[in-house]
């Protein structure tokens, strides 16, 4: 099939046939199904599209999460159902399921790209029977029954004169009206088989908020935990979550919004440059004309493009903005606007996380397994204790040989934070690679007391005079505890080559004591037969020996009181290059890119080339040497 | 290049060579270009598209006109500038050049398809060197500088991460904000250069309008005529035209909008099924919110779906929505909506054209030359008198073999009437094939004392009787003129062969007057040059002959007083046929699919199969009979 384009087609002749179809696609990808989907709602055709939304690639590309994909399909007549998180988005499957096949109305069930679609969370799942006992049969056979077949010919897919056709484009309107009503009917049901109640629009808060934010989609989560926070400190606000987008209805939105609401901070995960206004902004701002609201100051703003990270305190600054006499409209937060002076104020030091959730992050190499072990270590976390836990993985879309962010929660109650660890947060932090130390500021992340695991050649008695200067002054500052193991000789000794991600997460269990330790060791071994039994006997034994080799090579270094480095970590790049290097691209390449204001980049996605001389990653742990005396001069002659 | 995506792409390449570039695309393949369009935005490239707008293929195809694919693509960062008539489609060509090079943001600039991209109408045309002066040369010199080349190497296209890509997506906007002032300053160079003034909100009407109707495209010149003739009857009605629809600029808007509105139809020629209102209702009701004038009631309504004609009737009906309490909001109008009682009740006998405008509607086979004929008369008209002249030409997507209708307008006004000719209006009717009295409906476009040629193989004194007991009728109730010319003979003897346009063409000079006999007869020949030239000497003279023998064999006939005729108008399909192609397809097939209401449609574009047995066109003018005694039984064996 060429493209999306082609596969779109290929869905749209199978649900012809009568066959339950779907597909999964994102960004380019979706805007390639766009005719299509026009012909598959204009046909009312029961069927559902599953979209991790994604950016669409303008200035530059981007493999990231927002809603620019799905906002560019919101015209085409299609259901547009928003879940906000791991569990949401298996449970709006199966209600875009229900939903489709009784209003014939084809569903488009999306979840935030990256954010929801690749983190892991432990969920409530839903089992074959009680999917099986919330669809259907009856419905399941009457679409089967409008299929294309020389049984029972009809004919479909004609051409319409100025005659007929706009009376055949108004003819399925009571199929619209009718999908609210049949998707809460759904969630209705949904909600007797599992307990999990949904609605249109889902409210939040404070019964009587004067101040509320419009959002969907994972920021929904980051909002609703903040208004509660707030809300149990007495203030007044809430938050709208917006689960059915298309077909909106004006009804229920005015049904669920407080009488007592005054202000609205509409936020949309999206940017349409010369619109009057957001997507969803939009459709707010009138439902409250049309519900009679319009006494209700509302403003818009956008967040989280391409999966910028959208936190707690950020969502304070929205609703703090609602305070204000003349708050900003078409604002933007999550950067640093000094160009059209859209953003807003955050104060970072606002964090809400429960103190009883434990987080940790881990510093790897593309590539070189510590993302995946780590995504091992929650799933035997959330598996084997009564934790709730979330794995969420940071890598940039160089994907190889760039480092690479795990951040894992765990804790007693469901992990509704879908953001990345804040500054100061961090339980424990781990550096799988030492070379890191030199450029990433990795400690920033730790909070008092934490423990810091260090991948390192050197060992508990030399290692402090070969940290530089700022990670020795964290390590006193945070009093963090602090141990070294090193992986590189237990990998070589055991026959394990460079894979160092069994032996970092044997020593990750042992000093977190998550686990009692035997259990963790047990468990671990019984993944490494999961993942590598196929390889043969041999490699199993070699990852088991990487294991029981680590507990004896994890040492605690007793860091002393003051500073002995002469060495400091290494500017990302010269102080040589030029301006835009330094301030542009070094401080992408030190991991600062967040901080970069608007006024800093180019305006329409042109870069200066021959950078990338600037740019010196010094990752090898072996360098190479020419050796004169063996060298046979292959290439001289 | 494999379809309009392979198409977008190519223009996107040529405009990074630093190339003008522009591409022309309609329909299914704008959606194609989707990607594409958001790349060039992002880069910010001057370039312009023009689209002919149409209609998207939903429950079933449509290639007519209606702004569903512009829509479709409003999210994409372009401007959208729109023209109405055929005088703006060529000035807002020039005023979008000239604006994109200075904003640096791409412009869609979108007409009206086949109503505005296939009328024929006398322009004031630009010349080259107005042209010349309107465009800067610094301006494309910049553009071409900004082009990719190795003499000056540059970076574009790259991927960006979560740290910078929502900072880069804002350092473009106030580019955006520049635009609308831009835009207008082309439009005033332009004007004093041409002398035609335009605004990115054009307002028309009484300026202390109560009612008004906000609206863009060719409906828009409809409202405009019905709304001067209402306020020169004492109605306070004004119309609001959006030339520049993005980026929409809130505060030009509310600065065109007389202080004295009290409510507002906003017409949308689009659908978006399941959206809380149609984009440009979305945009108003949010520019009164925040423009503070949301004390104004606002209602938002589809017209002209697929090329559904919009009449001044229709204009007036919205305009009287307004004087209601409660008038109906996300209403219809042009069709009779009898399943979610969405339309409005249009009262055609309201006719507002100008006395002094000549209106001729012709009905032809397809392919048979009628429509070059045409629109050969019309050009001749408009460049050889003084007179304004319209012609446009309506066939079904069927194209060869059915019925086409020319409507031709001329008068000395310019004529901004962008709807078919009415019932009850022509003064001229010519019916090209004999074979039509028999199943359409002609006359009842005919006014009293109008003209009426028809081709028949029947002359003056023995045609009446052969005509259908309704076209007798006709004939004789409206007074009629009414002449007879064998054009198939006539052909036959000259050699044309079944080639009837020229003799028809003649015959409508001869009769009409518009030009002196003689000076037409030289200007149809002239034309027969032009056309014919390269075929040779031969099919020149055989068109001359034809033209000479035509006055010749033009008779008028004298209608008698009463009926005679035996035969009345043939069913459109038997009255044995199922309900369904009786009651849906009999009346499409008619010429009465305008008529039928919503609730006779399928839902989803579904039909029955087998129905074109009850098809019987019966256009052909001979018809084979097997004659047994010549038949060697060839295939017997």
């Amino acid at each position: 099939m060429q493209s999306e384009g082609g596969a779109a087609g290929a869905v749209h002749g199978a649900l012809q046939t009568g066959a339950l179809t779907t597909t999964f696609t994102a960004s380019q990808g979706l805007l390639l199904m766009i005719p299509n989907m026009y012909k598959i709602a204009g046909e009312l055709t029961s069927t559902v599209f599953h979209v991790a939304a994604r950016a669409i690639a303008a200035h530059a590309l981007s493999i990231y999460g927002d809603h620019q994909d799905v906002m560019a399909v919101r015209q085409t007549g299609w259901a547009l159902l928003s879940s906000g998180s791991v569990q949401e988005a298996q449970d709006f499957a199966a209600i875009a399921q229900m939903a489709t096949l009784k209003a014939r109305v084809p569903f488009l069930h999306f979840f935030d790209g990256f954010r929801t679609s690749h983190e892991v969370n432990k969920i409530f799942q839903l089992m074959d029977e009680e999917l099986r006992s919330l669809l259907d049969d009856d419905l399941v056979r009457a679409h089967r029954a409008r299929a294309l077949s020389p049984e029972h010919p009809v004919l479909r897919g004609s051409a319409q004169n100025p005659d007929v056709y706009f009376q055949m484009r108004e003819a399925v309107n009571p199929y619209y009206t009718a999908v609210p009503g049949i998707t809460q009917e759904a969630m209705d049901k949904f909600a007797t088989v599992t307990g999990r109640r949904y609605k249109l629009f889902d409210y939040f808060g404070d019964p009587e908020a004067e101040r509320i934010v419009v959002v969907m989609g994972s920021g929904g989560e980051t909002v609703v935990e903040t208004v509660k926070y707030l809300a149990a400190q007495g203030e007044k606000v809430g938050a709208m979550l917006v689960r059915l987008y298309r077909p909106f209805s004006v009804e229920h939105f005015i049904k669920a919004l407080p009488e007592s609401v005054q202000s609205i901070a509409v936020l949309d995960r999206t940017k349409e440059p010369g619109a009057s206004g957001e997507p969803l902004y939009l459709d707010v701002v009138n439902a409250l004309v049309e519900g009679e609201r319009s006494n209700i100051t509302t403003i818009g703003g956008r967040y989280g493009l391409s999966s910028k990270e959208f936190t707690p305190a950020m969502a304070k600054a929205v609703l703090d903005e609602l305070r204000k006499p003349e708050p900003k409209n078409h604002f933007t937060v999550g950067i640093h606007d000094d160009v059209s002076h859209s953003s807003l104020d955050v104060n970072t030091s606002f964090i809400i996380e429960p103190e009883d959730i434990v987080r940790c992050v881990f510093f790897g190499l593309g590539a070189d397994g510590t993302v995946g072990a780590n995504k091992n270590s929650i799933k035997i976390i959330g598996e084997e204790t009564d934790n709730f836990a979330q794995g969420y993985f940071y890598y940039d879309s160089k994907k190889s040989g760039t480092v690479t962010m795990s951040h894992l929660r765990f804790g007693p109650q469901p992990i509704r934070s879908p953001y990345l660890i804040e500054l100061n947060q961090a339980n424990f932090v781990a550096c799988h690679q030492f070379s890191f130390l030199e450029r990433v500021d990795m400690l920033k992340y730790a909070k008092e007391g934490a423990v810091f695991l260090l991948n390192s050649l050197y060992g508990p008695e030399e290692v402090w005079d070969h940290l530089p200067v700022e990670v020795q002054k964290e390590i006193i500052a945070k009093k963090l505890k602090f141990y070294v193991i090193n992986g590189y000789e237990v990998a070589e000794k055991t026959g394990m080559g460079g894979r160092m991600n069994t032996i970092m997460q044997t020593a990750f269990f042992a000093i977190s004591g998550i686990l009692p330790r035997e259990a963790a060791i047990a468990e671990i071994k019984h993944s490494i037969e999961k993942t590598y039994g196929k390889r043969g006997e041999a490699v199993i034994r070699k990852n088991f020996d990487a294991v029981d080799s680590t507990l004896a090579n994890l040492h605690e270094v007793k860091a002393p009181a003051e500073i002995t480095s002469r060495t400091t970590r290494r500017l990302p790049v010269s102080n040589e290059a030029p301006d835009f290097v330094r301030n542009v691209l070094g401080k992408i390449i030190g991991a600062n890119g967040d901080n970069i204001p608007v006024s800093a980049f180019p305006v329409d996605g042109t870069f200066p080339t021959g950078t990338t001389q600037w740019e010196k990653r010094n990752i090898a742990l072996e360098i190479p040497v020419w050796d004169e005396k063996l060298c046979i001069q292959c290439e001289s002659a």
